[in-house]
Formats: C-alpha cells, sequence, structure tokens
C-alpha cells in the first residue's frame, strides 16, 4: 500500500493547486497490454502456485510501510530493520520453516531494510550448517535460529580480501588447556567488513590459520564468543563499525580485532575434521567412494555457490524494482511540447517522456534484462538446490546415476555460478544507476526509492567474489574447456558449443550463421542464439589461442594468464551472455500462454539486439549492414513493447511498500507525494536552518531586507 | 595535509600490530616516474603561472581539514560548507577578484564542500551579471557578493525541467500599482530543484512567463524577495527542502510556491527589456548592426554555456580525484600469491593489484579519460571566455574581424558544448564509479573519500541539461552541418571532416584510412585521429540518410527525428569522442618538454585503442585484425605506463585535505588511516547501540552468553 496523501491533495485527472492531473495517466496504460498480468507473473514465479507462495512469503511483512524511512539515522535504521526481520522470522521459524529455491531472495529484495539479521541468517547459519558437526548444529542453530545467539561471518581481513589463503589470522593449539588461541596479530589482519560485528553480534564464525605444534594446518572456522551477557566485547576482543558508507547503512559491517582470545577445543567447526586433545588432527572421511568424496568435497564449495547464485537473483530482484519505478515514472511524466510552434502558448500539451525513442530504448533495454536476470537466477537457483540435495544425501549413503550427472555438471555450474553472479551484480548495478538517471532529476531524491537503490546494492558486485574476479573464474573454466574439446574430452552444458575444436583443422569462419537480409530474420530466436553462441566460439578460440602463444613465448602459465585477462574477462562475458539468453529461450519454450510468450520474446530479441549494437567482441563477426538490420529491429521492438511497458512492470509483482517511491506508486499520483515528502522532511522542521544565527545573520543586509517591496526606491534613486 | 595519525598508530615499512608496513610503498613508485611531476602539472594547468596560480587561489582553504566530515548530518554539512566559502571568497571579493577562466572549476573541484553558497555565486550572481540592467547591476551585485543577499536560480518547477519555453510559473503585471503579481498557479508549477531555497536563500531569480493585459510575452526573469530580515518567508511565499538525496547533501536543494505574490515593475531583469508604467512592452536595441544583435541574442545563452562549459572541466577535476585515490591504492593493496604454490605458507608476498592486467587496464583507460578530459575542458573554457568578451564587446560598439570570426565559430561552440557537457558529465560519472570498484570493499566506505565522490557528482549529469537532451542537441547541429556541406555551405571547426560530402557521388568507404599492419602503426596519432575522423564521417552520413529516408516516407520532422534519436545520440557520442581525441593532441603538440610528450601521447593512444575496443560505430569499418592489433597495442601501452601511474596522478595536484580519503592518502599509510577512522566512527561511540535493549536483548539467550569459555560442558554433554 503507498502511504496515504493527506487532505489537502487531492490527485485528479486535471492540474490544479492541489492535484498534479496525473491520476488517469496509469490506468489507461494498463488498459493498453495484450496479455494477463497473473499470468505473466507466474510466467516469472514458477507458476500460479509460485506467486502465491511468494505473497504468503512477504504478507508477514505487510504492515512495514515506512515513507519516512529515507530520514531516518543509522542508528535508526539498524533499529528498525533488527526489529522487523526478528518479526517477520519468528513465526516462520517457529512452525519449522526452512527458505527454499527463491524464499531467501524474495526476501531480500523486498526487504524494505537490510541490516545485521540478514548476514546473521543467510552466512552464519548457512556456515553452522554447512561446516558444523552434528552435535555443534545441535548446539548452536536452534539458538541462532531463535535469535538467542546473533553471529556473524568473519572472515575478510583489513588488507586480506579475495585471496582467502592468505588470511593471516592464526589459531594456535595449546595441547595443555586444549584451547585454540585466536589472534589477528597485525594491523593488516583484524577482521573487516564483516557483516553485523559492529555494534549487533555476540558471536563470530571466524577463519583462521590453524597451527599444531607450529604446522600448518591452512583455513578452518572457529566459534568465537565476541560479546558478554550485557553486550560489552569480552577480554582480548575488540570490535566496532567500520563507519558510514556509500550506502546499505543498515548494516553494522564492523572490525574485530582478537589478541590471544582462548576458545575451546570443541569450537572449532568440526564436520570434516576434528582436532584430539594432544593435538592430532583427524580428516574426516565418510565415504570409501572416491566420487563421493569428490562430491562432499566440492559440496563445500555449496555456501558460496548457493550466496553467489542468490545475489544473482536479487539482482535481478532489485533491477524490477527500478524498472517498475522509473517506466511508471516515464509514463506519467510529461516534458517537451508535442506539437512545437513559434508563438504557441506556454500551456501547450507536453508528451510522455516514455515516447521519447532514447528514453524507450533505455527503458526497455533495461526491462529486457530484467526479465533475462530473472531466468537465469532461476535457472541457477534450482540447480544448486539440486546439488546441495545430492550432497547431503552421500553423506550417508552411496551415488545413484542422477547424482553422479550432478557431480559431472557441478563444475560448469560452479564456474557459471560465478561469471553469472559478477557479471548480473555489475549490469544490474548499471541499469539501475541508468534507469535511476532516466527520472532525471527526481531520480536524484531518496524518496524517489530509485535514488539509493543501486547504491545500497552495489557492495553486492564487490562481495563474496568481486566481479572480475569472478569472471575470470568462468575464464578459467572455458579455457580448460577449450582444451577438453580439442582432446576430444566429454563436453558439458553449455560448452558442448567447443565440439567442433575437436577437428584439428577447425576454422571458427565456418560455424558462422548464415547471415540473414531481413528484420523479421535478424529477430528469429533460433538465429539469435546461433549468433550468439559462434561469438562464444570465435571469442574462446581467439582468447585460447592468444594464451597459448603467449606461454609458447616461454611464459609461465600465471603470467600469460596475466597479460591475457582483459580479453579473458571479455569472453567470460560473452559466454555469460549466451548462458543468459539461452535459458531465457528455455523460460519462454515452456510458457504456454500465447500472448505471454509473444511478448517475452519480444523481450528476448531486444535483449540480443542490444548486444549486437552496444555488446563487444563482434568485430570480424557482424557486417555493418548486420547492424543496421539489428537496429531497424529496434526500432520495430520499441513499438511493439511500448502498450505493454507498464504492464510488464506490474507482473513483477513489487507492493507500493516495497517500492517506498514518490515515483513509481501504483496509482501514479507522483507529483502529490513529492510533494507531501518534500513538507515532512527533517531539514524544514526547524523554521530556522541551525548555524543561521552564526554563520549566515552576520553578513547578511539586514536593512535591506526589510525593505521588501520598497526595494524600488534604491532602484528608482539610481536610476 | 593528511590528518594526523595517533600515537599508537606507527606506519612502517614492516606490518605489526601499530604499522600495515606499506610506508615505503609510493616512495618507491615515485622513483621510477620518467618525467618531472611539476612539469606534468604545468602541461595540466597552463603552464607552471598556471599551477601556481591554481595553489594560490586554493590556498585559503589550506586550513579546512575535515576527515570527520563523512559523519555530518546535513544541517551540520551546510553549515560548513556556508562559514568556509564566506571565509574563502571574502577577502577575494574585497580585493575587487572576479575569478576567471578556469579558477572557478579549480574552486568547485578542489571544493571540500559543495553547498548553498555555489549556486548563489555561480548562478544567481551569472544572472544578476547577465540579465539585469546597469542599475540592477549597481543594487544586487555588490550585496551579492559580500553576502548581504542570499540568491537563488529559480527556474525549474516541479512538472515541468528540460522543456524550459514551458514552464508554467506567470508573472502578470498589474497596471494600477505598477507591479508584478507571481504564481506558481498548479502543484506541478511550484518551483523545485532550486539551488538553494530551502533553507539559506533571501533572494531568488524567478523564471516566469510574463503576462500583460492577457497577452503572453514568453520566460523572464524576476527577482523576488522570498525571506525577511528574521529569515522567515514573506507573505504568499511557501519554502523548503525537497529532502534528501543520493549526494551533495549540503545544498538545501528546495521548493517555492508563489500565491500571488507582488513584485515592484523594476523587479524585472531589465538588461534586454523593460515594461512602461502603462504595461508596454519594451525590447532593447543597442546596434543597428543585425550580426552585432543576432551575436547579442547568442550571447544571452552564454551563461548556460559557461555553466556547460565548467561543468564538464569540473567532471574532468572530479574524476582526477578518482584517479588519484585509485591509482595510489591500488599500488598500496597487495592481493594473491605472486607465486601460488601447493602448501606454501600462507604468509607467502602477494602482489600489488595494480599489476593485474585487467585492474591496470581500468586504472590506466580512466587516467588517459581523465587527461583527456581536461584538455577538452581547457580548449572549451578558453574558447567561451573570449566569446564572452567579444559579446561584453558588441553592447559597446561594432564588430572587428576576430569577433565576426566568433559569431561565425559560435553555433559550433555552442553545440559542442552541449555534448560535451552530456559526455563528459555521463563518462566521468561512470569512469568514478568503476574506479570506486577498483578500490574493492574498502571503495564502498564513505571516507576512502572515493565512496561518495560519484554519488555527490551525479546530479550535474542530469542538471543545467540531460546528458541525452544535450547529446541530442549537438546531433541536431551535426544534421545541419551535414546538409550544409551537401549544399555547398562553408563548414566550421571539425565539421570540416565533412567537406567530402560536398560531392552528390561522395561514397564514405573511400575515404577509410589504409589499415596498419603492425601494432606500432595503429598507435600512430595521425592514424587514430583520422581513424576517429572517419567514424564521424561514416556515422553522421548513415545516420543523416536514414534521417532523410524517414521524412521521405512523409513522417513529420520531429517525428522522423524521434524514430532515428537513439543512433543520431550514438553520432554525437562519436563526434564529441573525435573532439575530444582531437583537443587532446593539440595540447600534446604545444607541450615542449620531451618526457611529458612521450608520457601523453602513451595516454593519447590508449584513449583511443580502449575505444576501437569497446566503443560503439565501428561495425563495417575495423576488421577482426585490426581489433587484434589494438588490443595488443593496450597491452604494450599498460606496460609503458605502469611506472609513471603513481607520478601521473601526483602531477594533478590535488592536496590530501581534498582528496580526504584513507586510501589515497600521498603517504600511502592506508591501513592505519583506516582503523582510525574506524575507531572514530559515530556508531563506535556508545558502548552498546541505540535500541538494544529493546529490539535484541530480551530475544537473546543471557544464560548461554554467560558461559563463555564454559560452552564447551554443554557441547560435550551433547557428545
Amino acid at each position: 500500500m503507498a502511504s496515504e496523501l493527506p487532505e489537502d491533495l487531492k490527485p485528479s485527472n486535471e492540474e490544479s493547486w492541489s492535484s498534479g492531473g496525473t491520476a488517469d495517466i496509469l490506468p489507461r496504460e494498463r488498459a493498453l497490454a495484450s496479455f494477463d498480468v497473473d499470468k505473466m507473473s507466474a510466467a516469472l514465479y514458477g507458476g500460479a502456485d509460485g506467486v502465491k507462495r511468494r505473497r504468503f512469503i512477504l504478507m508477514p511483512a505487510a504492515s512495514m510501510v515506512y515513507p519516512e524511512k529515507y530520514e531516518w539515522t543509522r542508528e535508526e535504521m539498524m533499529m528498525h530493520s533488527i526489529e522487523d526481520f526478528i518479526a517477520i522470522h519468528k513465526d516462520f521459524v517457529e512452525e519449522g520453516y526452512r527458505p527454499e529455491r527463491d524464499e531467501v531472495g524474495w526476501m531480500s529484495e523486498m526487504a524494505t531494510q537490510t541490516g545485521p539479521m540478514m548476514p546473521h541468517m543467510g552466512l552464519f547459519i548457512s556456515t553452522v550448517m554447512g561446516q558444523g558437526s552434528p552435535q555443534q548444529v545441535m548446539a548452536w542453530l536452534p539458538r541462532a535460529l531463535n535469535f538467542q545467539i546473533i553471529g556473524c561471518y568473519s572472515q575478510t581481513e583489513l588488507s586480506h580480501g579475495s585471496n582467502i589463503r592468505g588470511l593471516r589470522t592464526t589459531a594456535t593449539y595449546d595441547a595443555e588447556t586444549e584451547e585454540f588461541v585466536l589472534s589477528t596479530p597485525t594491523l593488516g589482519s583484524m577482521k573487516w567488513w564483516n557483516s553485523d560485528i559492529g555494534c549487533v553480534a555476540t558471536h563470530a564464525a571466524v577463519y583462521a590459520q590453524l597451527v599444531i605444534h607450529g604446522k600448518e594446518y591452512g583455513l578452518h572456522v572457529f566459534m568465537v564468543q565476541v560479546r558478554d551477557e550485557n553486550h560489552m566485547p569480552l577480554p582480548g576482543v575488540e570490535v566496532g563499525d567500520v563507519g558510514p558508507k556509500l550506502g546499505d547503512q543498515a548494516i553494522d559491517t564492523g572490525y574485530l580485532r582478537l589478541k590471544d582470545v582462548r576458545v575451546p577445543r570443541e569450537h572449532l567447526f568440526a564436520k570434516r575434521q576434528h582436532v584430539e586433545p594432544d593435538g592430532t588432527y583427524v580428516r574426516h572421511v565418510k565415504s570409501k567412494d572416491p566420487k563421493a568424496e569428490q562430491l562432499a568435497k566440492r559440496a563445500s564449495y555449496l555456501t558460496m555457490m548457493q550466496a553467489r547464485s542468490g545475489m544473482a537473483s536479487i539482482a535481478g530482484g532489485k533491477l524490477s524494482i527500478a524498472c517498475t519505478i522509473a517506466i511508471r515514472y516515464s509514463a506519467v511524466r510529461h516534458q517537451g511540447f508535442s506539437d512545437a510552434q513559434e508563438g504557441q502558448t506556454f500551456k501547450a500539451a507536453e508528451n510522455p517522456v516514455i515516447d521519447y525513442q532514447v528514453q524507450r530504448y533505455r527503458l526497455f533495454k533495461h526491462l529486457a534484462i530484467a526479465y533475462c536476470m530473472r531466468a537465469s537466477g532461476n535457472w541457477m537457483t534450482s540447480a544448486i538446490s539440486e546439488l546441495s540435495q545430492a550432497a547431503n544425501a552421500t553423506d550417508d549413503g552411496d551415488l545413484d546415476a542422477k547424482t553422479q550427472d550432478l557431480v559431472n555438471a557441478m563444475p560448469e555450474i560452479h564456474a557459471c555460478s560465478a561469471g553469472l553472479k559478477g557479471y548480473c551484480c555489475k549490469i544490474a548495478f548499471d541499469s539501475m544507476e541508468d534507469l535511476r538517471k532516466c527520472c532525471g532529476g527526481h531520480g536524484y531524491l531518496a524518496n524517489s526509492g530509485i535514488g539509493l537503490l543501486a547504491a545500497d546494492f552495489v557492495w553486492q558486485v564487490s562481495a563474496e567474489g568481486d566481479w572480475v574476479v569472478l569472471l575470470l573464474q568462468t575464464g578459467r573454466y572455458l579455457m580448460k574447456a577449450r582444451k577438453d574439446a580439442m582432446q576430444g574430452k566429454p563436453l558439458v552444458g553449455l560448452t558442448a558449443c567447443l565440439e567442433p575444436l575437436r577437428r584439428p583443422d577447425f576454422v571458427p569462419a565456418s560455424r558462422r550463421p548464415r547471415e540473414p537480409s531481413s528484420v523479421q530474420a535478424v529477430m528469429d530466436p533460433a538465429y539469435l542464439l546461433a549468433l550468439f553462441e559462434f561469438r562464444t566460439l570465435a571469442t574462446i578460440v581467439k582468447v585460447g589461442d592468444r594464451l597459448d602463444a603467449c606461454i609458447n613465448k616461454g611464459l609461465a602459465f600465471d603470467k600469460a594468464w596475466n597479460q591475457c585477462a582483459v580479453s579473458i574477462k571479455a569472453a567470460a562475458e560473452i559466454h555469460i551472455q549466451y548462458f543468459m539468453l539461452r535459458n531465457f529461450l528455455d523460460v519462454i519454450r515452456r510458457e504456454t500462454d500465447e500472448n505471454c510468450v509473444e511478448v517475452l520474446q519480444q523481450l528476448f530479441c531486444l535483449f540480443g539486439l542490444q548486444n549486437i549494437v552496444e555488446g563487444q567482441g563482434w568485430a570480424g563477426i557482424l557486417s555493418a549492414d548486420l547492424v543496421s538490420l539489428a537496429e531497424s529491429g529496434i526500432e520495430q521492438l520499441l513499438e511493439s513493447i511500448r502498450p505493454n511497458a507498464v504492464a510488464l512492470v506490474d507482473a513483477f509483482d513489487i507492493p507500493d511498500r516495497v517500492l517506498n517511491s514518490t515515483l513509481g506508486r501504483k496509482d501514479g499520483n507522483v507529483y502529490e507525494a513529492l510533494y507531501d515528502a518534500a513538507r515532512n522532511s527533517s531539514l524544514n522542521k526547524k523554521p530556522v536552518f541551525e548555524g543561521y544565527e552564526r554563520v549566515l545573520r552576520p553578513h547578511l543586509d539586514l536593512d535591506f531586507l526589510k525593505l521588501r517591496g520598497g526595494v524600488c526606491d534604491e532602484l528608482n534613486s539610481k536610476l
């Protein structure tokens, strides 16, 4: 529900002192749609049941309406977010609820407040579940689920992040007391950017280098209590917030210094190993099947893969919010005379900005990206969920055939989840920011709902794997797949497009899809997919050859890799774009409602064609003529999508309280909302601003100001 | 000067509890430079005298060091910014100082605080000077310069912005009282986004539609007093701040509603017209020379052109700040083992992130853009300054030959200032944000100095002409130049590249520069410039032909224009890139120091080559082979620029107090600064966060928390 407008503002279809005159615009837009909005929502959220479930999941937050949140201090943000999060989750938890599939993503994407409890729930609890021994899970999980302890995922250090093997925190075993002694021995090794440790966490899952009797055993996780029953830091523990950020201010991401802090031997997370009282390090082996062992090892990456896939989904969700706000507002906002003539009155009619082609192109391009991102996010979340179940199954027994398939598919899913997270977070940010710019000046306002959206989101581009680092991981996998193809090894999933490399005399150009000669043919989904597949193939061949050349020149692998890294990253992006297009087409092919299919296919084509015009890696693949055809195709698509634009964002099914936007309200009463929010802004609470007496009044010419209307006397006397 | 570090932190070359161990890194980097930093600064700022002058201009702010500013409330920001601005400017003003050329840009770019006084000084005073009659200037200018009145530039309305002819505020003349009655008659016509009106301004220069005896005379400017001697709004005036924003929070951009507010007849800004007591509208004509009249008319655009060119310069300046922070920090920050091996210790040496090719590419690409933007900004500011002088000269007399040249050149300068502002602000933002991402997680911190830089800057992409609207203005000029060329009319400035269009049988491909076959040849500046010139020509021809085709199909011009707008915008961007490259080469050719020339030329090439690889509009122009050569060229350039990277940002000559950055400090003691800033952060001032007792404590298991080290007992009892 949007916030209610006060009595003195009365939205109507006509402009007046109390009305912006925009009340009829969005209803008129909605009447133009060629499809049923509920059916489109179903296509987006896994069917009608999915939509119902999604609404149910979001229901407990329905009363949390905070138009004033953009004025909150950091402390107020934190307080509200903790209170709301606990209120929302307690009921679910008491009913034994465990979130599944998309549901965590839905919650995060719809959260009106992020805050300290999200990493507690997402990262800390996942760590307990994924790394704890059964006894540890029994002791810690129920308390964590019921907010009796609050945990922090404590990995990154002040001067060490992406290279987790290089973390410097140590946990040295003291056999005498059967304790681990944890230390962050240097300034740079203090824990930093640790989610909710600044003010809130009572415990931390601390990643530290295990050292026993002087020998290094690598990185392990330890449960460390950091605050006591009065919430004061324990001896040897120093904690604090790292300071204000660009956005996402409700979280107390903090630092943690440890000076010889002792924890019991039982506080080493012990699912996969434990340390005997005398210091003997024992690795647990459950299954004798080496494949199961391999899967179990890979499953240790699952927490991270889940987090990454979740972040790709959230990226799509946040982008949907931005699309909703920008498209609704662009239909409401009118600017520029529709029929400019010399000498006309200034009251002449103006155009809705959505009808300016550059604006329309930007809006619909991002809309297509949002739909496509949702499809890929769904695919990835399902795939990882299956993997996760399989991994848990193998803890107890042997492998069936389906699980075996999953073992084989895992490297590809792992590689693509990395690149997908990196790419989706990066372009979701870019798209959100461009959509914000599409809202003109008003998009700069916090209460626009889109003003801070990108800023609050953008940490996700760097956290849990920087986007470039992750794309290079995908790149590494692609380079390996190229070698596999050349050596005739089996190719999994999308890397099947490298099949032609089996022939040593293969020339990429021989696989180029025949160039179509009409706009219609360019918009054939099968052609577009083939074209993207070919670009992936051609790029991987080109980059791989360059990498080989560097190695053949005598460079060590790491050096050669680094020298080609810009191109490898570009190749990974190209592959991920192909991956997304492919998943999007899968979704469309499964859809049964013809009206929905028609519109989805237009979005699919727009996603493809805009990349042809603006994307990288097309040199030598595309002729100038083909680009011209693509440009004409885009022109046509912008016309076709136009009547459905507002309905397409309605289908994202995002309530007004989540949008929390003066510009994106479902009713389109934008100007009333802007004015109302401004009047209530905190800077307007005092009649005269703080500091006026000191910094401004002494300079002012008070006598001149007293003249008011009489200023003309002075002017006239000077005439 | 950087803020002093406290006693318990002792930067050194070794890591320890009190040191990040990075003290020797930047000095070592600086020793690698192949050029003299002062000479490079001189190349950037108009010679050694320019550098001296720039330092002199910035001197009064030298004591304004605010490491704590990232914790300020909006009211504190406003208060500090007003106080500092007045302190800095009062001395200058008392000495009769008028800022020239780059100087306003330098001040803005170096301002540690933006705030309400900048638009007062920049926009309001410019309006008084540019639109006031001599008597009005005499009455208002000295008071404004001495901060005795504070003015707001009051143009934009809640639902009207870019289309200024469509503004709805009215000023109706009442001959009986000899007053204008000003009203914002509807909700949508209230003034909005008006710089400093929210809390600070005493006066506003209000743009309103002049109506006399029922007849519309178009948009005029009126001086309206809005607050009295006690800073309270005058009767009929409602003012307030529009609310918190994405950034730039120190300014009280506000709204203004006027309900029948009366101002004397003499308050119509009367440089070019006035209204007689009986309501007769009198336009002033000074010169009988129609060219002088034309120039005077065009000069009315000068305020806006100056503002735009200033904003392009500021964009380059802000980008320089981002480059300085990101490049210094990337040299300091180490991540990833330099020689990864199985079983090595976690304490193994790591690589500086500047040595990862993707990172290096991003850093140096933006550095090249910053240098190039500075060159274009300088060119444009000088050109407009000359125009402005000429315009003032013609107020008093006739035209000499040089002024005549300027009259001819004005349309091109006007068109390019629009596109340059649009393009530079847009890409400066993109580059700043990418540089922010280059700083990883720490770049998200406000105290990084780069965290909020882009957010504080980005309103400039939309304000004073949205970037897309401005690029389309450039596009309109280019389409007209194409027609001129086809009709054999004279071509001015860069549009000389359209000369070949005079021949009706002209085919663009005939002008394509011969494709080089070596990396060296691709990096020849003359070749690069010719290639960019050719892309401009080919694009204008292609887009122009499409526009003609639409018109020939029977579309009205506005419709045809809109249908081609995406391509026209792209053509304008392509032209502006050519324009920037050309100006950059001019600067390099004028430079006499060989060492500087060598490095500047590398940046020039990188600017060109990265556009070849990533830019638009190359289809049909570039072969795959040429793109490969460009990629190899980039690889080489990244190596060559590397040793000079830190010195190149030192040459921007930006003091630590302006950077105000934990990451970009000149001494490179990053980790000490981060930790110190965190400890002083406001959230850490209270021992327990606000709301703990209410929202968290009731849920916690206090008995469990009391166990501390004894948790193992419970764990063991469950074993």
